[in-house]
């Protein structure tokens, strides 16, 4: 079930573009031109939170993909939708109050680490029967 | 034909480095010193041309390659190509006046949308008929 | 030996997490309420630090896996093993005194510039032989 993966793949990047998207309509609201990254809290706290998604982001995909190819595709497809509902949960709270944010940061974290740890094993240990891999 | 999507990844990965070469470039220029990331409009539109080809690049290279696992990597890689067109054409008019940004970013924004809405109805596709796949 | 190369990626995404943990403690320390990310040169430095691995990040890791996909599995291993040293060595050195950054820099952008160019050369010949690939 790559398919899976590959379709979480796609919300997950969709789910980006939707942080993005925001930064630039706060921008269009606030009326900050371009290259300015401040101006207005709102705007501001909309930069952060697409930064950090892109940050976390960098880290989760690789990590699905592995623990994908290493352990198995669904329990893969599964974390990434977690990490998206952390993802929204975080950005959700951040723009209304930074110091909220982290439920839904520490939801995004725990898929993350399963990701990144379960790859890490499930690659040890193919490195050492020859079994599983991309 | 995925060589053909392993090539174009390189020099999309040499395009956005032209970027980062732009920035350092800029700050000798300026004579603006490390940390800093203000100090003179010209270094500040080669940052944000910057900044924002990498948070793209992120959404398009995978894009790029379910598309290329899932519907066709020729065509992935002709998509790889206008990406690389448009950011070109986004970066010179950003760097020239930042309100004449939009025909490159229209480009490279509609080359990512097929990359990744091709993908996305590839892998449906084939989760349902078993076909397809990296 | 793909096993390799997703050990190398887990290990490069953990020291990029350690860059972006290194921020968060600087932040705490220097009691810099997000979203701001300026009020201290360390803070400062600490975040150049993690932008810094994240844009070279996106460069190395497609890269390292071109290069596993087309010339050799274990060389890339160990170009990412390589990577990460220069890495360090950078972050150590920019935490300190910006200036000093250059050794470590050139140690990663060298391992990032042979497993692109590898990578690029492997596909170009896979292209005309039909060998190699993911």
């Amino acid at each position: 079930m790559t398919a899976l993966v590959a379709i979480a793949t796609v919300f997950i990047l969709l789910f980006y573009f939707y942080t993005v998207f925001t930064v630039g309509r706060s921008r269009a609201k606030y009326k900050i031109e371009a290259p300015a990254m401040t101006g207005h809290p709102e705007f501001e706290r909309a930069v952060r939170v697409q930064v950090n998604t892109l940050e976390w982001l960098i880290i989760f995909l690789p990590a699905m993909w592995l623990f994908a190819a290493y352990v198995n595709p669904t329990i893969a497809a599964l974390l990434g939708l977690l990490w998206i509902v952390g993802r929204y949960i975080y950005m959700r709270a951040y723009l209304k109050e930074p110091s909220t944010r982290s439920t839904g940061f520490g939801i995004q974290a725990f898929a993350s680490a399963v990701a990144l740890f379960g790859g890490l094993i499930g690659a040890v240990v193919a490195l050492f029967t020859g079994g599983g891999g991309a």
